[in-house]
């Protein structure tokens, strides 16, 4: 399960971020993320304390900049283009909060037909009509509970 | 200037891309984009009846898929993640209508700072309220002189 | 440290690599590879025998071509580009006899400056004579020491 | 056609690059290289000198490495994963000189099933043998006549 958000640290959006990583190693989903900070950081965190594997593909060549919850950090080296990796890895994604690079990872996982399950995170629309394809969540609980159905019925 | 959106054709989103294409081989630009049919293909048209130069960046590991109009085709093997090296080529980004691999070039291309500017694209919002980040052009003779002022400004 | 080497069986050099996979996970190394059978597979079968962690980096966009002894499975999409990113998340990659890959493997692996131990693998030369750069071992043990003590020093 | 070698300039070498760029750009050749300085340089000089177009692609995210005689610049932001960038673009493969970068591309060529044709490049070989993989030519002339023929049969 790969969970996507920014890597600049918000206290709201890393608490809820938390609660995603520990609900996925609480039912045994390995998570999987961008490696660095901010909600990546947290539900890494969240993960280690449930004692799950967490895994960081790191945009840098150099692992200098991994978060200290990861269980294996990957330097890709790839920069940004690592965003396509973290959700081809994951049978579904949980995106919290975010800002361009999450959208960008939102927009990959539509088109290979991963399903995105939000929280507070980009709702996109076009022509003025918004297009139901973020499927949106109250809270992390029922994010853990839609996405891992979602990735059980792939 | 890279030129993104679908690869099915659409009579009404291809003959604005074709426009566009036009539009920037007048101005001397070099187009670059998936290398696919639709939006992709019909600006490729529009480039070369005005002599200008257009570069292919296709998803496959074969040159088979690419438009004819294509003056180099690069078969990169990467699948969809080939849409961030479609946007990291270019200094700024016409998005023409489009799914969810434009959308996720429109991420890209925004987190790495390349204006977008679009015509009939998406535009993403968070929390209920638009994010003003996709510039709406109302045709193409526009989106094309949009697109080249701010890509000369970077 | 990375492991790398043909996907076909050969009983000879996959009871090498199964050495090789052994021998790192009781030093506690976590061993990264292409995810394939062969040495790929032999390799993580002697690691997770002693208790150890692999990580697979797979070609395809699916990881139903993954072996059976993978703690994680990543499916790039990138084809064999997949092999660059092998070496550039270990500290030091171990040859086991091997193929085209596996010379695309030490090349890259060399000019990023990850040192190479070689078990009956390539040797490359130039103008008639061979270019010291692929360390040589004479048995799974040494090449596990050697490996180790080089990534140490990086 | 791919030109693969070194990108620091050594005059004997960039001079029989700079006839194979001009051999294959007199023979309607697109040229395609990794972008840089030396052997590229000196392909594209003599690609650019008889006509020939020439596209470079550059490891970094920006243009600012491209030598001046590319017609197409593309910054990758791959890092040396773009070696196999080049490789895959291409129909066959020419090596002039090179190190262990050139060496990875001739490693990803043969796995991919490119022909390789060499000019004072690497000679893999394996338990002291020599492996017949990159056909050895003596001059330039020969060397685009033996590239551009194996191209054909592909």
């Amino acid at each position: 399960m790969a969970v996507v958000g920014s890597g600049r640290p918000e206290p709201e959006l890393d608490a809820l971020a938390e609660a995603v990583g520990r609900g996925l190693a609480q039912r045994g989903a390995t998570l999987v993320c961008g490696g660095l900070g901010g909600v990546m950081e947290a539900a890494c965190r969240g993960a280690r304390d449930a004692g799950g594997l967490t895994l960081g593909l790191l945009p840098g060549s150099a692992r200098t900049d991994a978060n200290p919850y990861l269980t294996v950090a990957i330097a890709t080296g790839l920069g940004e283009l690592r965003n396509g990796l973290v959700v081809r890895a994951a049978d579904a994604v949980i995106a919290v909060g975010g800002g361009y690079g999450t959208l960008s990872e939102i927009g990959f996982a539509l088109k290979l037909g991963r399903p995105v399950v939000g929280l507070a995170t980009w709702q996109p629309s076009r022509g003025g009509e918004a297009v139901d394809s973020v499927i949106a969540a109250s809270d992390p609980a029922e994010a853990v509970e839609r996405a891992l159905d979602l990735a059980g019925r792939r």
